[in-house]
C-alpha cells in the first residue's frame, strides 16, 4: 500500500519492517545485513513506495557512494575485463560506477578527470596516458599501470617479475637464442618493465638477447621484416620469443606460420596478459597472466581506504606463467 | 589566480571569461559551442577554481545527466564493446554513464534496476534475462534485445533478417545440406529470430534443414556428438552450418578440424555477431556482423528523447554479412 500526501521516510521503512533504522541505512547503504533482514528492509521499502533520494543524502553527507573509472576504451579485452572486475568489487561495496572513456588522449584524460571531479565522486581510478594528468588533492585517485608521485598509489601487475619469469621459462624448456619484441606506447609506464625483467633475467643467467622495441604508430610490419631478415634456409635464427603483450605474440605466431617456422616445435613464444577468446575460452599463447581481479580490488581498496595518511605508492601484484599452445611446457 | 572565501559562481565565470550566462551552462553542460567559447570558459573556470556542484543542481533541475547501462557482465566481447558504445554517445550529449552488471542473475538485475532508479537517473538502458523485470515508469527505459511491452522502447539488430541472410547466403555459396545450431538462454529475446529467419529463408527456397537448439546449460558436448553421429567415412551430412553466435561458430569450427572435416572446403559456417579477436583484430568466422555503434546511438536517442508519448516498441537495425576464411565467399 503506497501512502499518498507525505514522502515515507527511512524511520517510516523501520517501523514497517520492525528492524532498527541503522539496519534500514546498511541495506540502503550496500553494506551486508542477514539475508532476513535485507528482504524484510526491501519489502517495506517496496510497499511504501520509499525511494532513496541519494542526491539529498549526498549534499548531507558528502559521500556519493560513486565512485569512477576512466579507461581509454573497453574494446581491448584486458580494460573491458577490468571494468568488469572493478564494477563487481565497488558494488559489493555498495558503490556504483561511473565510467568514462579517453580513448587514451591526453586532453580527453584530463577532460575525464575533471568531469568526474565536477560529479562529487568519492574518488577515481584511472588508467590513463597522459604524463602531466593534473589530480585534484581532494578526491581520492588511484592509478593502475602508471606511476605518476609518490602521492598518488598506483596498482600494476609484478611487470618486472612477469619479464623474468618469461625469460627463464623460456631457458628452461631449452631455447637458447632470445628474442624480445615490444610494441607499445610513448608514454613511460609500469608495463615497460617486462622488458627490463627480461633484461635483467638474461643478464644473471649470462645470456645474451636481441631486441626490437616499437611504438603504436609503428605498426606491425617492422617485427615481420625482422624475422624475414632472421630467417635463413627456413630456420630463424632465434628459437625463443617474449612479446610484452599477447596481441603481439598472435601476431607474431601468424607471421611465423606465414614464413614456415613451427611453434613451439621450432620457435617458443610467450605473450602477456593472458587474454582469452571471447574473454572467457582459450588463452591466444603461452603467457604471462595478470592478476585482474587482485589488481581491481586492491584499486577499490585503497581508493575507499579511510585513513589516506599512510598510503603505499606502488603496489605490485603477482603474475603467474600459462601454458597454452606457444611452448613446449 | 584562485580566489579564497566565497567559492565562484557561474555568473563570475561568465565575467572572468566575457561570455554569456548561457555559453557557461552550455559547456558545463556538454552542449556543443564554439571551440574559442569552450576555450574561454573552461580557462575561466579553472582560473576561479570553479567547480560545478552537480548534485545540487540535479536537486534544483531535477536532472542529473546521468544514465544507468545495465549488462550481465563486460567479459563477453558484444557487450563490453556496447558498454563502449553505449558510454561514448552518452558522453558525446553530455551525459555521464553508471554501469552496472547483473551476471544475467534476475534478482541481481531487479536490484540493479532499483539502485539506479534511487540513484535518480535521468534513464535506464538494459540489456537483461528477467522477464519479469519491474521498471518504474518515472524513468525512462530503453531495453536492447529483450521486448517487454509496447510501453516499453527495445532496440535491437534485425536478428530475423540476418538469419535469413545467413541462410540465403549458405545457398548461394553453394550449400544443399543445412544445418542450424542454436545455444543460449532460456528466456525469450530477440535473439531467438535468427533461427526463425533462418526457417523462413529456407521454406522459402524450398529447402529442408535439421537444427538442434540448446540452453547454455547443456554445453557445446551435445554439438560434438551431433556431429559425430552425422559423419559417415569422414564425410558430414552437411555441407552448410549457421550458428547463432561467433563463439558458437568457434567452438564448431574446432569440433570439424577434430573431425578432419575441412572448412570451408568440405563444410562452410556462418556465425552471428562479429566477434573480433582482441576487440579489434581478424574475425572469428564468417558471420552476420551487428551494427554495435549504431544499436547504442539509437538507444541514447529514444532515451534522451524529451517528447516521451509516441515512442517506437521496437526498432531492429541492419545487419551485415562479413566473409573471412569459414566460407567460400
Amino acid at each position: 500500500m503506497k501512502r499518498k500526501g507525505s514522502s515515507p521516510t527511512m524511520k517510516d521503512v523501520a517501523r514497517e519492517a520492525g528492524v532498527a533504522l541503522g539496519t534500514v541505512s546498511k541495506v540502503f547503504n550496500g553494506i551486508p545485513v542477514g539475508e532476513e533482514y535485507k528482504r524484510k528492509v526491501e519489502d517495506a521499502a517496496k510497499l511504501l513506495g520509499y525511494q532513496v533520494n541519494t542526491y539529498a543524502r549526498a549534499l548531507k553527507t558528502n559521500k556519493t557512494l560513486t565512485a569512477a573509472l576512466i579507461l581509454p576504451n573497453t574494446t581491448d579485452p584486458f580494460f573491458s575485463l577490468l571494468a568488469g572486475e572493478v564494477c563487481k568489487t565497488l558494488a559489493r561495496r555498495g558503490y556504483r560506477m561511473l565510467l568514462a572513456l579517453s580513448d587514451a588522449d591526453p586532453d580527453a584524460e584530463q577532460q575525464c578527470v575533471r568531469m568526474v571531479e565536477q560529479n562529487k565522486v568519492d574518488g577515481i581510478i584511472g588508467l590513463t596516458y597522459n604524463p602531466a594528468l593534473e589530480i585534484s588533492e581532494s578526491v581520492p585517485y588511484v592509478s593502475i599501470d602508471r606511476y605518476f608521485s609518490p602521492a598518488v598509489p598506483c596498482v600494476a601487475s609484478d611487470n618486472f617479475g612477469g619479464g623474468q619469469m618469461a625469460a627463464r621459462k623460456l631457458l628452461e624448456l631449452g631455447c637458447e637464442r632470445l628474442l624480445f619484441f615490444r610494441i607499445g606506447s610513448d608514454v613511460p609506464g609500469e608495463a615497460d618493465k617486462r622488458g627490463d625483467g627480461f633484461q635483467a633475467a638474461c643478464l644473471q643467467a649470462g645470456v645474451e638477447y636481441e631486441a626490437l622495441r616499437l611504438r603504436d604508430e609503428d605498426g606491425y610490419a617492422p617485427f615481420l621484416a625482422f624475422l624475414r631478415e632472421h630467417l635463413r634456409e627456413g630456420r630463424l635464427d632465434f628459437d625463443g620469443i617474449f612479446c610484452n603483450t599477447d596481441k603481439l605474440a598472435y601476431h607474431v605466431a601468424r607471421m611465423l606460420a606465414e614464413l614456415g617456422v613451427r611453434v613451439p616445435e621450432d620457435v617458443q613464444i610467450i605473450g602477456f596478459d593472458g587474454i582469452r577468446r571471447f574473454g572467457s575460452e582459450a588463452l591466444y599463447c603461452s603467457t604471462i597472466s595478470q592478476p585482474v581481479g587482485q589488481i581491481a580490488e586492491t584499486a577499490v581498496d585503497i581508493l575507499l581506504q579511510e585513513d589516506r595518511t599512510h598510503l603505499p605508492s606502488l603496489i605490485c601484484l603477482p603474475v603467474s606463467y600459462v601454458s597454452d599452445g606457444t611452448t613446449k611446457g
